[in-house]
């Protein structure tokens, strides 16, 4: 049996200290291709480059390690690598570390979970990983091998149709952690407060700034509550937008005009 | 009681047809006020500006109307104007109308859906318009009145907690309209075939292209069949990303390291 074959990207950056880490906790599984942005990509969501054509180019290679960047959106990384890079469906896809939380609402802004949702409608078994601490200088080193157990799961069991996992790490030490945590996305959201400041030429600009509001009411069940109690969170998250439990009651509008 | 405030915003930027072509809908049921991107935002998904600031200017003036235009993404119009221009909840945000299919998978990757969630998450009764035609000559007249329908019963009735609308429009003559169907998301996926071109110093380049594969089984209950019946497609979004089925199937993998 051939070495499974592993797709890593992120959306901090082919520089990112995150990407190093995560291929740190996957190498010892098999063998890695990595293609991630050359630049950071925060907040990128799921966005995919129409209007200038991509580039790629081969940084590095070394036994069971290949090193690709390009120009796109972690979206892109994904599009572009299945088309040009991999020459048979890999194994897993794993996106990040992320430099910070994509619990609870931050998923939908999130560049890590774009590429890890676009591998999963690519049919790849995905998933992204998120430590809680935005720092570019963020200690990885903690949380390793809690990953890889959990990358080791999925080559073994496999994950069901049309669903990837979002899993979020505490920031804290190794024996702090207390366990891992299948939950559901928190309720909550962004509060935006802009930062308004006048330029040299006295035009107003903007800068997004907020803070995470949390909606829940205690829940224990959330993704925000196993963070926040040292455990680390796994969300099962599908493609399908659809709310299914609502269709009943736009059946019964009136939509003759 | 005061005229519903109508949030009017888009991704293909404040001087598409299709915007102009939704405040032409909506103009005549309250006071409305557009805040959307100067430029094209196709594909721009749930994106948010975090590198740069953002600026926004208003462009004109008129009786229930007003209208602004800003320099970031659809997420980040709704982020802006909630925090800049508007003193109380718009009682309805209306997104579009969007020139091409938002249909099945295309709901990840479009601006105009992701103003449409990032309403929804901030509480705002929420709807995406899309016209199955991406020429930027589109002829939106034969679906305004079945759109402003779909407007009224969301100002008349209300959508439930963290739920949005999807709504996809045939471009057919009004009277080829069947009806509106209320549908779940269709499975499928975008394949991918990238272009690849040579540029004037021999350097590879990549144009993102492909084609929508249906993944269905002739199912009848999905947008993408509505759609090629000649229906409307209203598909309830929800966002909460958690697939709730599946949280048992990981419960039982083992997570000791």
């Amino acid at each position: 049996m051939s070495k499974p074959l592993i797709f890593v990207t992120n959306d901090d950056g082919i520089n990112a200290k995150g990407i190093a880490a995560l291929i740190e906790m996957v190498k010892p599984l098999g063998e890695v291709i990595v293609m991630a942005p050359f630049r950071g990509n925060s907040g990128m969501s799921h966005a995919i480059t129409v209007k200038v054509p991509l580039r790629y180019k081969k940084l590095r290679e070394e036994e069971n390690l290949t090193v690709y960047a390009c120009n796109g959106t972690p979206a892109d990384c994904v599009k572009l690598a299945m088309s040009q890079l991999f020459h048979r469906k890999p194994d897993i896809l794993v996106s990040g570390i992320n430099h910070g939380s994509n619990a609870s609402i931050s998923i939908i802004y999130s560049g890590t979970m774009g590429a890890v949702i676009e591998g999963c409608v690519n049919e790849i078994q995905s998933v992204g990983f998120s430590l809680l601490d935005y720092s570019s200088d963020a200690d990885f080193s903690q949380i390793i091998d809690h990953g890889r157990k959990i990358v080791q799961n999925v080559l073994e069991n496999g994950l069901p149709e049309a669903t990837c996992l979002n899993v979020n790490l505490p920031a804290v030490k190794k024996q702090e952690i207390k366990g891992v945590k299948v939950c559901r996305q928190a309720k909550g959201m962004w509060k935006e407060e802009f930062d308004k400041r006048i330029d040299p030429r006295s035009g107003e600009y903007f800068w997004l700034t907020g803070y995470f509001e949390n909606r829940e009411n205690g829940s224990t069940d959330t993704d925000e509550w196993a963070l926040s109690n040292n455990y680390i969170s796994v969300v099962p998250v599908e493609v399908d937008f659809t709310a299914h439990d609502k269709m009943g009651y736009f059946k019964k509008w009136n939509y003759e005009i």
